[in-house]
């Protein structure tokens, strides 16, 4: 039967085996850093950057349980006692900036009285926009959840597009991907059916991922689109700490700030009003960082 | 009598006094920016960076009135219709490791129904601690305090040494400063003492910071001490985007993006569990980057 330590397990395993892809892949080498929570629970970083194309990159299990903290009941909209808690959270700083910065995270969460729930999420965020690499991407994502429900992409891509949205720059934070949360028993399948769906999503990071690396690690790239590089993850880094849930959540309740903020690039810059010059291949992907594009439609 | 025009052309006069003499001391040339705010009044921001001492940096004008945004009112806790407020607001990040990073800001606020008040503050992040220089200028804003208020100083010092703490790392931004918010006539003073200690705070940007300049701008340093500086860089991009009530207020709002992050360092780092050696100038910073340090008597 599927409790929430095979539930657990599975993740781990899911941990392990992108981390073996990647290194293979010429990712670099992950280095582990395994910690415990005081209230319950712990977790295992993997950590990687500096000898393969990914400039700096983490792969994160963990499973945290215990009482419930007052701000996570607060979140929760429950008086639960107890909670559990589990998942796998993987962000990729590429060095090249032809090849895209990739985010996924596959959570399961119960509490006290019998609630429980998946979410988690897959998106990419391309320096350079090329239609035909984000079509590839969310075709595969599309695969992966028209195997499960033809509803689901539709209406996780759209999801996508709202959550992982920066307002005071009125921009996407890259082509979106399907986001989904609080997903249960109401949704008409089973815990069992739930689990093999986000398993499904974590798993699918290697193949909506990898050709894009292979195509682009090699890439001439010059010091200017080095520098919309860094500037783009500075957009990156103004989403995850203004915006993002997971992570402000974390922070706010004392979680790990190492493992929360693994999401950030190792370099970034701003500068003051960075806007690119007309026709530029810089403003033809400010221009695609727009919600509700198709992008299945444009390879 | 002072009015609310008057305050506004003084704390022009104030962004134009900095700036002539950040200039005149080798911050490079600043670019003015002009704006009007659609829904009423508007600013200038000056902008340095990439010629001088100063790598990035912004001195910002403001004054801006109109209905009260709802996000406003929640945030004053008002329900006044209409609202003014004018201000100045600087962030200068330096080249050279040695030189601290510094923030001053003064601003005046004004709702329909007769209520106002001043707030502002001016702290210290260097990227080495060094304790005589903490103290000097510490010793400055105490006497700049101290010719209006003998408590001025005592509890604004420990009003900054509150709000400029990033609770995530349990360490301060810095060696703090002073921070003082809605202060009106309930303090015993009038709105001309108060405005007049609002400007001091700002006049006393230049005597507090430029000894510091000064004494560290050409003092020779290691690539490992840029790289050092680049990651408490990421610790002030952390408290501006996760904490600081101006940015997050500025942006809920849709105040004005670029200005709001003017506040950001051109090239920031993280690396995941970054601690300094055993022993090292570096750790002895981290020591220091504690609430409640008497810095007055450090010189």
């Amino acid at each position: 039967v599927l409790n929430s330590d095979l539930i657990s397990k599975k993740f781990r395993d899911l941990q392990d085996a992108i981390c073996s892809r990647l290194e293979a892949e010429g990712g670099g080498r992950f280095a582990e850093d395994a910690w415990t929570r005081p209230g319950g629970g712990g977790g295992r970083s993997r950590i990687t950057g500096g000898s393969g194309f990914i400039e700096k990159g983490g792969v994160n299990f963990s499973e945290v349980f215990g009482e419930t903290p007052a701000a996570l009941r607060q979140e929760l909209g429950s008086r639960a006692e107890t909670f559990y808690a589990t998942g796998v959270s993987l962000v990729l700083h590429p060095v090249n900036p032809h090849v895209p910065i990739v985010h996924m995270n596959v959570r399961y969460f119960e509490t006290s009285g019998d609630s429980w729930w998946f979410g988690g999420g897959i998106d990419l965020t391309p320096h350079y926009v090329r239609p035909a690499d984000a079509a590839s991407f969310h075709k595969i994502l599309k695969y992966t959840c028209d195997r499960f429900d033809l509803k689901f992409y539709p209406e996780f891509k759209s999801w996508a597009d709202d959550y992982f949205f920066i307002p005071h720059r009125n921009e996407t934070r890259g082509v979106g991907g399907i986001f989904f949360d609080r997903l249960n028993q109401k949704s008409g399948y089973s815990r069992q059916e739930l689990f093999d769906f986000a398993y499904a999503v974590g798993e699918a990071l290697i193949p909506c991922y990898l050709p894009l690396v292979r195509a682009h690690r090699d890439e001439p790239y010059s010091e200017e689109q080095r520098e919309w590089q860094l500037l783009r993850r500075g957009r990156y880094v103004e989403f995850n700490l203004v915006h993002d849930r997971g992570t402000r959540f974390g922070l706010e309740t004392r979680g790990r700030t190492e493992s929360i903020l693994m999401s950030l690039p190792p370099l970034a810059r701003w500068e003051y009003d960075d806007r690119p010059q007309a026709g530029s291949a810089e403003e033809r992907t400010l221009q695609y960082l727009k919600k509700g594009i198709d992008w299945t439609t444009k390879g």
